[in-house]
């Protein structure tokens, strides 16, 4: 088997017994090929696959030259925060429904990716946003996000209130439930549902979509990915910033929030013929005539 | 001074200084045309009003024949609660900005209400909402909303799942961040800011706004104010649901909410001249070219 | 073959030889159970149908006791329309896709005719909007509408500027690409595209919903249909008023036209076990989940 | 009078009295500064200005360093089509309302023109749209537009039907009432009334917004500058495409429109201590409260 890549490691969502049987059969087949294989340790735990090299999800980053990650987006989103620092391209294999992300269906996969780690396929850059909370002055929290950092009043209080900068300029002051600040691969996801638009991956730009504005007149803005985007909240006890929706952190009165585009990219490799359109498609059901 | 009303109630937004003056002025004009005069107790201490009958805000609907609300209209919604099950006309007068339904400005109180009170007003009647929450079939709660029942997804988690029956006919599940059940009075407030249509007042009918649905193609659907809504949570830790946005409950997974119109309406009283539209246009800032 | 209906005429989509078959059918099962049949003149001809009594459009209204639709929700506008101002039912076979109101799939259409003309079906009342244009104050046409009254700019120029009065207030002028004013049956059809509002068939209501207007906090309202709508059109060349999108007519600037609800409303009828919501779930694919 | 520029040429908007007065200081201004000065025929002799060359339209751009228009922004819209085939800087002066290009008011006129000629601006540069459009695979016609192409349906006929295409990948059919492909400069022009999100002028990005779509999952997507899109007229008698809303062209069924960025871009100048933001919140009402 020829293979661009010597070491790949495996990487599946957890809690999920009818993925054991693919990550061994991938295994095996990598394997055969004269690949070193790594599988992530939990997954290996939790299918009980022994014949493989265990890794720990932190070190995959320094250990492996490709990541095959099987499960749904939200799969996706952890791995990428995590070898976002390293320059590891990313396959998706959708285990359920396609995915924005986990494009490869899971009876395709062998073809697909003894094709792909031969060379045939499409790479996509994508940005990620670093983000640093600020109270009195001082960093106190630093998180990466892939989709999106998204700021909501708590659940009890009315809506928050904060002020928006960019590069140092005011742009608004908002009374509003939130706030979604997106990458374009978050576009298709909590930003769409909060009516903002979908941004190409390859755009190079940042969507700010307010969640409910309490003035009719506010809409969202697409801003460079190189802007520094600042978050002040002046009004809103219990509001917090969540990170892909799988992090979050209880914010104060006057934090600032400063946003920013991650120094490294990730790389997500697409099987040939792979077209972004197709999948919104799909997705979104453009296909169908709905009335 | 001759008055349709014998009796009436003066309430007021509390922690508001500037409405001592205004309440005392008030309510001695209006004994000096032999009204009997009562002061809600808690304002009446705050301003160190002694002159009057005080009299405590669960009184109020057994005493009095009209009562006054100075404030705004988040004083409005919590007397109009209170009111509801008496049958006793409101007037409301603004103290700060327009209000939606505090629309006498505090500097015309006098020649406005003593022009109403001898009979110069148009009559308004709306809705309200009544709501049981169902826990294994039992009831374990009721409140009534003025405005709107709002069901909202925790701070931390995802969205909420939901379905929706009205008049046990099953409408559509959904994913999203909640859901607004409004009067056509609440239809100005949150809901607008959810992408709710505006309802005229006098419209019987009630309006559910999906907020931030992941489905695309769900849209705010008005029913006749005779339908019975009825909320199924199926998932959602933390779901809470909201009444005018002063008083919540939490929700437990497969709690059932029924939502229906109030047996009594509530009275509001405008002054002559009184339109909508104009305090829409007002409010809105319809009047005024934006682009 | 009991029959609450007498005669009963059938109407069909012209310009569609799939009909052919399913009205030869529809005729001889009711003319079998002792119904006098009609068929629309017109649609006749195109099949070749000559043993029943053909009937012009125009006098379907005077002598049918039930008129049966086969087509698609553009047939049942025609018809509606035409109806109108006589009180006889209509039952709606879609001919393709399900309709919005043709909800019988041609496959079941026997035996469910059969059991709606016996007595088993869901009666339901829809109110037509009656439109009458002013020019220099003297009425030069008059039209009505199933679905929607759309006032829209002509194709080469640009936004037009309008006045919309309900019951003589001033609501707003606009500047837009124009305005839908629908009925709740035209709620799902252009005013749905609009940003418009679901309104159920039972809410006694007409919705404005303007189209791409330039001022951002304009917002589709609902009103009742007691309430006389009036749109003048105060600038755009070129401006139209269509009437189901099936008819239209030219306006001047300072044209004046005046909306009411008709007097008659439409019965249509369902058969048993028919829901609104059922049908709309299916059109807007609700149950499914997009993302 | 230091300036960077020796021949600048005022522009203004036609049929406009009140601007004879402002052009003459300039030129009177500028002149004795010892820039020569020319005024566009048309508004020279409009305003009977005589004492400064003339200038037609076509010759502004091969003789000019540097152009002033007074007007509004559809004046610049069409100055800005007329000088993009060469390098020359606009500034705009607004008469009237504040414009989104036309940022300096009158009356700071001839200080802040003074201070820009000096240096003290802050460039921007802006993208067009050069679009060609292909009947029976040959270009019929070639238009620059620097707010927005956008696709209409004729007056009379339905919503019109078209397939779209970014860089020879299929995106999506759509039934609508068109739709807009527009630079940032035009994201707050007719894009912004038909849903879409504003694009902050320095994204190297073109957005194509739906108009009334059919289909309510059909949402405004964001592509690169670098981006080939292409509108193919699959159905629709008397669909036309608009160039920023002045000059516009009838469709025929099966044309495709080709849209890419133009070769140059504009540069607008701006004087020092401009904002973006500011303009924006100024023009969409941001700072105020509407409900």
């Amino acid at each position: 088997m020829h293979s661009l890549f010597k070491t790949i490691a495996l990487v599946g969502r957890l809690n999920t017994p009818a993925l054991g049987d693919p990550i061994a059969r991938l295994a095996a087949m990598l394997e055969a090929g004269g690949i070193k294989v790594l599988v992530e340790q939990d997954i290996a735990q939790e299918h009980g696959i022994i014949e493989y090299q265990k890794v720990s999800r932190d070190h995959i980053g320094k250990l492996a030259d490709l990541v095959v990650v099987l499960g749904g987006d939200g799969t996706m989103l952890s791995v990428a925060r995590l070898l976002a620092p390293y320059r590891i391209p990313l396959v998706g294999i959708n285990q359920g429904r396609l995915g924005f992300m986990t494009d490869i269906p899971l009876h395709e996969m062998e073809v697909t990716i003894s094709n792909m780690i031969a060379g045939q396929f499409v790479p996509e850059e994508r940005i990620l946003l670093e983000t640093t909370i600020l109270r009195d002055g001082q960093p106190i929290s630093t998180s990466l996000a892939f989709n999106d950092v998204v700021f909501s009043r708590g659940s009890i209080g009315s809506m928050i209130e904060f002020e928006i900068f960019v590069d140092n300029q005011f742009v608004y002051s908002q009374r509003s439930d939130g706030l979604v600040v997106s990458t374009p691969t978050g576009s298709t996801a909590y930003a769409l549902a909060s009516g903002g638009p979908i941004l190409h991956p390859a755009l190079p730009a940042i969507t700010l979509v307010p969640i409910c504005p309490q003035s009719l007149s506010n809409r969202p803005i697409v801003v460079s990915d190189n802007a520094q985007v600042a978050f002040l909240l002046t009004r809103g006890q219990g509001a917090r910033v969540h990170f892909d929706n799988q992090s979050d952190f209880e914010l104060h009165e006057m934090d600032r929030v400063m946003i920013r585009r991650y120094t490294n990219s990730l790389r997500i490799l697409h099987p040939h013929g792979y077209s972004y359109y197709d999948m919104l498609r799909a997705k979104l059901r453009w296909g169908e005539k709905l009335l």
